[in-house]
């Protein structure tokens, strides 16, 4: 009655993607061996390569397969501009939106004590280093606006600013196309105290 | 500014799951490189093995690493009893009530015309083949009470019935512990429908 054990191998090991329970595992190994063997041996060939090579940047912290990734062997960009980011996707968003041609330092995450997530986690000794390299002029947090970003920015600001670093931070404000009628009171508030003169 | 191919070809794979979709893909990809690379290994090997070694049970078509699966080889089994679901998790279901002692054919899906997945995809050839094995006397029907459960175990029935098997279907009603006030009515109706004298 048992499930053979590499079944029950397999349903375990699933259990250790984030937000996976013990019935997703069971219904994804079934479907995999039943449906999509293929897929299984691709995934489980994608996940051994990327253990293996996949790496942090030495300078950005980002991911790489090289000692440095490509944005930080870029000479194009501006090595005076350092802008703090949570995770490569946030990253992704910025280079989106093309008004930074600074380079980056990717956290890898957020502080947040009540996950036992300390400056530790999010690489702060490297991200010291790297602002305090001699040609980093400014940097621009750009963590989230939720609040464990907002922690995770101040804390951030006030070592650097201790290290006489110069720290800005991401405008807050109404988004662009926003009707008043329906953003939240605490970004009307905002953006009224960082009003700008026209 | 690109991720690096691995941790690409890693978030497609992972695309290959159930459920899973771009962001969670990314989400995974980003979690396991970051905070579970002995997770991600452990993954990637369960799934090769699996792929490996994990095949259909000759007879009753369950997952199993031998030619047959332990119960099929199990002698203390009533071999005149064959009982019908859809899945390993809905056999382990039914043993755990400790009220069978039959044998097992599991169809790994039930029939679902929308999506394409018919009677050779529930193997109905090889549910056949084994329920006029000469030793079967009855097959019991244990898919679900869904809508493509029932019209699975009427397909089932009326093939199984028209080579001469003895075909029966767990009984539907109101559930142990069920107050009537919070059964749905078309429970209700099955349960005066099929009500027995006591
Ligand atoms: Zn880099
Ligand atoms: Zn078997």
């Amino acid at each position: 009655m048992k499930s053979p054990s590499s079944l029950d191998f397999l349903t375990e090991a699933l259990r250790r993607l984030p937000g996976i329970g013990p019935k997703s595992a069971q219904r994804m190994a079934y479907h995999l061996m039943q449906h999509d063997r293929d897929g299984a041996g691709l995934l489980g060939r994608a996940l051994l390569q990327a253990v293996k090579r996949v790496h942090h940047c030495a300078s950005c912290n980002t991911f790489t397969e090289n000692e440095l990734c490509e944005m930080c062997t870029d000479s194009e960009r501006d090595a005076t501009l350092l802008c703090v980011v949570e995770t490569p996707a946030d990253q992704l968003m910025i280079e989106q939106t093309l008004t930074y041609k600074g380079l980056y330092f990717v956290l890898m995450g957020r502080l947040s004590p009540l996950d036992g997530i300390g400056p530790k986690d999010i690489h702060l000794e490297k991200l010291i280093a790297r602002a305090t390299d001699g040609v980093v002029k400014e940097v621009v947090l750009a963590t989230n606006f939720t609040n464990e970003g907002e922690a995770t920015a101040h804390y951030i600001s006030e070592t650097l600013k201790a290290r006489g670093i110069r720290v800005s931070r991401l405008a807050r404000g109404v988004p662009v196309g926003g009707e008043l009628e329906y953003v939240d009171a605490g970004t009307i508030a905002r953006a009224m105290l960082d009003r700008r003169s026209t």
